[in-house]
């Protein structure tokens, strides 16, 4: 291994447990910071967010090798999501711009919006740049105008102070306020910092456990706050009987990539297939897997959450996939799924489940039992009619992306995507973390009634 | 008194308590009804609420007497309010149709809303049309596509029982599906609905602890629910010496009409006024009571409760206003403001507390000081310089409406209208419950990922 180049170890983000002073401390310095954050302007934010991605692209080779060390995933997926992570930065920069500006006139009155305050964001393991430090919260919650206090994920500590240190640097460097970011470590920290009074907003990704339990905090408190969560999802994937005939090797083929993506713990793998009664695709399936090669998991405890979960479902399921492949395929009737609510839980992990459904009818009604989602796909064709049509309405009930003919892993950071859902994909149905509109969570809207155009403030 | 047109007493809408059973029934007629209401398309519920709207016209001089005699509210002042509701209904059922029309292309993606499915609209006391059974929630959310079940006020049963009689018919004439719109009462069913698992979403204006009861209950379902309450408010006024010199006259009457409005019952009454010290307004402002006459409030309860809560707050105050004076008007300096935080509570009805303030950073600082508030009003003049653009920006900071050289009564329907805040104003500082964005809280965005146009719901 090379030299790493980049600051490691500085004591400005220390891998210590952050204590309730520091914290404070570090809430405190936010909260004296949001009026320059916010007057600043959208232009200035989007300068200090381009310089964040710069310091991150220079840094790019020691932190794709950091991360792969400390998370387990292969160094070319984490330079994918490295190149995410930067394009995502310049971004939402950019969207952070359009938000400020969009306003709405009327004789003697402006409507537009204003950075909602200090933001509470929480990283997620599985993502250790594109939903971690310097991840889509993070880069929205900044180009909104909010100073942030993030709470480290513990699974890549290095990689995440290395990432502080990286926006540090650009901040100080840009001349941002003293405040407008900080990094704070440990589970106590990341509970006190969800109720501290000068947090006006959270965001989250991860476990549905984690983040409900931050919602409930954020909800009450004296002073209720938004708390964006975005949460495991089972994904549903129907697959007509037309489409298997259509399309069946690309079908097996594109599931598997799909479900395996990540060694599976993506939040939009797809978890769940119902599909047709003697379907036949085992053996397709069985050979797909067996040229895939297996990956560590995130980390050993991950691994047992893992195994311990596909123990319980594989008891009353039947397995479809090779003992020892890279990834589980198990497969149950629609009766069995419905009579076990354990199987509708999100396993995290290289596994997805076949439900196998005897006609139309049964179909459409396996979809909708599904709980809330982030995504829902469907691959049908032209010959399923008004099939086709049940399917979509009834996936755009429970999820907040209908994928056609397509796999739900990878989320595209553009304008129109949607990543969110009913609970229990996410608290907020009625937002996104991902793409143009994440910004939007942290802006409040308000109206200037008569006041002059020179005193209404921008940013 | 001559007879009343309105069909009063019909046997669907009652005035009886609705029992567990019954309110059952009509959230899962809701939740029935939800697809067809969704699928119906926003042109059609444009059309829905067009016909709504003429009946309440046809029906105007019955409910405005109704009204007048359940809620003691003048004819004059409920025949405006009368207008505004049927406005309001005609521009929230054209929005609906902005709203469902709102969308982001990109290359295979096509992101658009969908209604978030049955609401749960709890009505106000204080308006009995503008925020009752066909007011701003229930416009909204059924614009948005959304059934409705509609937890009646206590105050007007036979105004609600009149309305909804009317919504139900228009409904029907309309071919709306059953189930689109109930109306329930009593506190126990307003309780079970919120926590119903077929209502989706809650919408209530209201009093602190009403909303946030219910707030607490929404978000403590299994499956959290968004739960929009509009709540009181103390709207901050700021006044500085400048402006006193240039308009004395013209704010001292200001101020009386706006706080006298609707006896005070407004959640927009300015019921703090921030002054300077030695301002002399105290001979104006007994001098301009004298002329005003009393009306009786809502109810002997709430007018029990404004006598108690005068009594708690004159107690630490000073009277300016003359016994018997149609309103009452209190002041103090900012230390004991400061001291005495029931002060800084909202009092329903009509009174207003000045707080004098020393210099221009007592007065910021005093303004900073405030809880969220639906609004703040700044009177200021040219000459007041960076004061102006001080207590603008602070205002901005705290009110979700900033007033200038105006007062805060009196809501447009307009499409630049935020009617909202920060808590304790709020529960939700992103949205409004007045103007063109009140559609969108019931509206949640989705991304259709490769989907055939044909196949895409729209409405």
């Amino acid at each position: 291994m090379t030299e790493l180049t980049a600051p490691l170890l500085r004591p400005r983000f220390g891998v210590e447990d952050t204590g309730p002073d520091e914290l404070a401390a570090a809430t405190g310095r936010a909260a004296l910071a949001a009026t320059a954050v916010a007057d600043a302007g959208a232009e200035v934010r989007r300068d200090w967010l381009e310089r964040i991605a710069d310091r991150i692209e220079e840094a790019r080779a020691d932190l794709r090798r950091i991360a792969s060390i400390e998370t387990r995933l292969p160094e070319q997926r984490l330079d994918v999501e490295l190149d995410r992570t930067i394009r995502q930065l310049r971004f939402l920069g950019a969207e952070g711009v359009r938000a400020a500006g969009d306003e709405f006139l009327e004789e003697g009155f402006r409507r537009r919006t204003r950075p909602i305050g200090p933001v509470a964001v929480y990283a997620a393991g599985n993502f250790p740049f594109a939903f971690s430090v310097a991840g889509t919260d993070t880069a929205s919650a900044l180009a909104a105008g909010c100073p942030i206090v993030l709470k480290a994920h513990p699974g890549h500590p290095v990689t995440s102070a290395t990432t502080a240190e990286l926006i540090g640097d650009a901040l100080t460097e840009a001349g941002a306020p003293e405040g407008t970011f900080a990094m704070v470590r440990g589970f106590d920290a990341g509970v006190r910092l969800v109720v501290d009074p000068a947090i006006r907003a959270g965001a989250f990704t991860g476990s549905q456990v984690g983040g409900r339990a931050l919602f409930d905090a954020a909800a009450a408190r004296p002073d209720p706050i938004p708390f964006y969560a975005e949460l495991g999802s089972i994904n549903p994937v129907v697959i007509t009987r037309a489409a298997l005939r259509a399309r069946r090797n690309e079908i097996v083929s594109g599931f598997i990539d799909s479900f395996l993506l990540g060694m599976g713990q993506l939040c939009t793998k797809p978890g769940v297939v119902f599909l047709p009664e003697g379907h036949g695709l085992e053996p397709d399936l069985r050979a797909a897997l067996r040229g895939r090669a297996s990956r560590p998991m995130l980390s050993p405890s991950i691994a047992e959450r893992f195994a311990e979960r596909l123990g319980t479902a594989a008891a009353v399921t039947e397995l479809v996939s090779e003992p020892g492949s890279a990834g589980t395929v198990l497969q149950t009737d629609l009766a069995t799924f419905r009579a076990t609510p354990a199987l509708a839980d999100e396993i995290f992990g290289p596994a997805s489940l076949l439900v196998t459904v005897a006609d139309d009818e049964e179909t459409v009604d396996a979809l909708a039992s599904v709980d809330g989602a982030l995504t829902a796909t469907i691959h049908a064709e032209p010959e399923d009619g008004p099939l086709a049509r049940r399917l979509v309405a009834t996936a755009a009930r429970l999820a907040g992306r209908i994928v056609w003919n397509g796999w739900p892993t990878g989320v595209q950071v553009i304008r129109s995507m949607q990543h969110g859902g009913p609970w229990p994909a996410s608290t907020s149905p009625l937002h996104t973390s991902v793409g143009a509109f994440a910004v939007d969570r942290f802006r409040v809207p308000m109206v200037f009634q008569g006041v002059p155009d020179e005193l209404v403030p921008v940013g």
